[in-house]
C-alpha cells in the first residue's frame, strides 16, 4: 500500500526543475532566519574537520543546492575553521539522480552524493549528520489506508486528497500523518549528531482553515474534477481513478507542532511563519497549472499515462481560469521554517 | 582535453550491466583472497561504530553489488560488533546512477550513496573511508596528449589506443598513466583512514608483452579497423575518427608495481595474479563483440551516433570471426590483486 510520490525529472519543459520557483522562494526568504539559526542554536562537535549535511527529498534542483549553499555558509561562518563539507542529497529511488548530478554546481565546495531510498526511514547511519534539512516533504504521507480506495466502504473518499470536509476522513489521514512523522522524526534524530540541527520548511495550514479554503485545496480539487472528466470520456478507467489519491496531509500549525514535542526526541528552537513576496501563488492560470503539473503531474502520469496527463491539465487550465475569482478570494496557507535541536 | 568514457548504463541488450560477467569473474575468483587480505591486513579504529566502503569506478552493477558484499561480509567476519556500513558508489557524472539505484540488492545491510565525479581527484572527504575496491578501472588515463590527435603531428597516432608499436607513443601515454596514477592514489590516501585498505582488481600486461599481443589488443584494433571501414563509406567523418582515441592504457606487471612504490602513500600487501576459469575471453565472436560494445561501445555511440556505432559492431562481429584463429593464439593478459595499505 505504500505511495510513491516523485517530482518530474530532467531538465525539460514540465520538469520540477523548471517550476519550483515557489518552493524556492520560501527558502530565499528564510535564509536570514537560517543563518541566525546556525548562528546561534548549533553547537556540534567539529574535531573531525567534517560537517555532513543532508536535504531529505531533494528532488532534482536547484533549491536543493540553493538550500544546502545557505546551511554551508552559516556553518562556515560560524566555525570559521579548515572543515570539509560532505552534502547527502537524499530522494525515493525514483528520483532522477542522474538531473540532480550534472547539474550539480560547478563551483561547489562539498564532496556530493546521492542517497535513494524513502525518508519514511533510516537512510544514513547513525550519529553522522550535523545539519537536516527538509523543504516541502513533511506534508507527504507514506501510505493511505485501504479502506478510501474501496468506493464500498463507508469510508470510500471521492476526492484524490485529504480536502477536510468529511471528519471520519481527516482523522484517519490524521492518524497516518502522526505515524508517519513519528517515523520521519526518529530516523532524523537517530542519524544526527547529538545537538545537530534538523530544519523544515514548507506549508502547512493555519489554525481552523481548511485544505479546501486554499489555492493549494483548490488546484487539488481541479486536478481531480479534471481526472474525474477524462474519465467520464472514456480517457482514463474509472475505476483506477476511484483508487488515485494523492498521499498528502497538510496538517494545521497547532496540530504539527503539537506532533514535533509529543515525539520528544528534539526540541523546538524555531517555529516561525515566512512571510515573503512569492508567498502566496500567482493570480495567473498559466503559472499555476505548470507549478501543480511539476508536482502532481508526475504521479498522474505514472498512473494514467502521459498523454491522459497531457489531456488532464488542459483541462486543467481552463478550469483554472474560469475559477481564478474564487481562487483570488483564497486564504492564505502558512509557510514555516522550523528548526529543531536533537535532544 | 580529458577523455570521459562510460559503460552504456540501464538493464538493455547492451548495457554493461548485461556483459560485464568477464569483469565479475575475476573479484569472484579473488574472493577468497579478499578475505583473507582483510581478515589479515586489515587494522583500522571502529569505535564510531561505522564502516565506510567505496567502490571507485562503480558503472551500474551488479558487479560493485559483488565486490561490495563481499568486503561488507569480510569486515563484519572480521569484527563481530554492531558495526553499521555506508557504501559509496563512485563513478562519473554521466554514470547511470538512476539504473544503480533502482537495482540495488533489496535485502543490502548498508546505506547506499552514490558518487558522482572523477576518480582522478578527492571524490570523499579525508580520513573517511576504511576500504576502497577499484575494478578495472585503473587502466584508464585521464586525458589523451594533444599531438596524437593532430594527424599533421609527427607523433600521430594511427590506433585509437596505445598499441605499443611506437615506442614514442608508448612513452608519452605512459607518462600520462602515471600522472594519473599519482593523481589517483594521492585521492585514495587522503580519503582513506590511517591503515585504510585500497583493493584494485583489473587487468594488465605480463612483462614484456605487447598490448596488440594479447585479447584486448586485438578486439580494440578490429574495433579500430572497423571504423576505418565506416568512416570511409562516408558514415562517420574520417577527421573526427583521426582524434577518436580510447583513453587507456593497459601497464606492464613491473611498470604498475612501480608506480605504486614511488607514489609512497601505501605498502603493497598483496600483488598476485589470479588464475580463474573465465581468465581469458572465450573463443565465441558473439561473446567478445557483445563484451566490447558493453565497455567501448557506448563511447564510440557518443562520438559518432547509435546508429554508426551498431554498423560499426556489426562489422566487428563479421572480422572478430574471421580473426578468430589469431585471437585463439593471443598472449594471455595478466589479472590482478592488489592490496595496498595506507601508510
Amino acid at each position: 500500500m505504500s505511495s510513491t510520490f516523485t517530482m518530474i525529472g530532467g531538465e525539460g519543459p514540465n520538469s520540477y526543475r523548471q517550476h519550483s520557483k515557489y518552493q524556492g522562494a520560501l527558502v530565499e526568504a528564510a535564509k536570514e532566519k537560517i543563518n541566525e539559526a546556525i548562528s546561534t542554536k548549533l553547537n556540534i562537535d567539529l574535531t573531525s574537520k567534517l560537517a555532513n549535511i543532508a536535504d531529505f527529498g531533494c528532488s532534482t534542483g536547484p533549491n536543493t543546492f540553493f538550500a544546502i549553499q545557505t546551511i554551508l555558509d552559516a556553518v562556515e561562518n560560524k566555525y570559521q575553521q579548515d572543515i570539509e563539507f560532505q552534502v547527502f542529497f537524499n530522494d525515493s529511488s525514483n528520483n532522477d539522480f542522474n538531473s540532480l548530478f550534472k547539474t550539480l554546481p560547478p563551483t561547489r565546495k562539498y564532496f556530493a552524493t546521492g542517497v535513494p531510498g524513502s525518508f519514511f526511514g533510516r537512510v544514513l547511519p547513525r550519529n553522522t549528520l550535523h545539519v537536516g534539512v527538509s523543504s516541502f516533504s513533511i506534508h507527504f504521507v507514506s501510505m493511505i489506508p485501504k479502506e478510501f480506495k474501496n468506493r464500498d466502504s463507508p469510508l470510500w473518499n471521492k476526492d484524490i486528497y485529504c480536502t477536510g470536509f468529511s471528519k471520519k476522513i481527516e482523522k484517519l489521514y490524521l492518524d497516518q500523518y502522526k505515524i508517519d512523522m513519528e517515523i520521519f522524526l526518529n530516523a532524523r534524530a537517530q542519524e544526527l549528531m547529538s545537538s545537530g540541527l534538523l530544519l523544515l520548511l514548507g506549508g502547512c495550514l493555519p489554525n481552523g482553515v481548511k485544505m479546501s479554503e486554499t489555492v493549494n485545496g483548490m488546484m487539488t480539487d481541479i486536478i481531480g474534477s479534471s481526472l474525474s472528466e477524462i474519465a467520464k470520456k472514456g480517457i482514463i478507467d474509472q475505476k483506477r481513478l476511484d483508487t488515485f489519491k494523492l498521499p498528502v496531509y497538510f496538517a494545521q500549525v497547532d496540530v504539527l507542532k503539537q506532533i514535533i514535542e509529543d515525539n520528544g526526541c528534539f526540541t523546538i528552537e524555531v517555529f516561525e511563519k515566512i512571510s515573503h513576496a512569492n508567498g502566496e501563488y500567482p493570480l495567473d492560470h498559466e503559472y499555476l497549472t505548470l507549478s501543480f503539473k511539476a508536482t502532481v503531474g508526475g504521479s498522474v502520469a505514472s498512473q494514467f499515462g502521459q498523454d491522459a496527463m497531457e489531456k488532464t491539465y488542459e483541462l486543467v487550465k481552463k478550469k483554472t481560469q474560469e475559477k481564478l475569482p474564487q481562487i483570488a478570494k483564497a486564504k492564505p496557507g502558512f509557510q514555516y521554517l522550523i528548526v529543531l535541536r536533537k535532544n
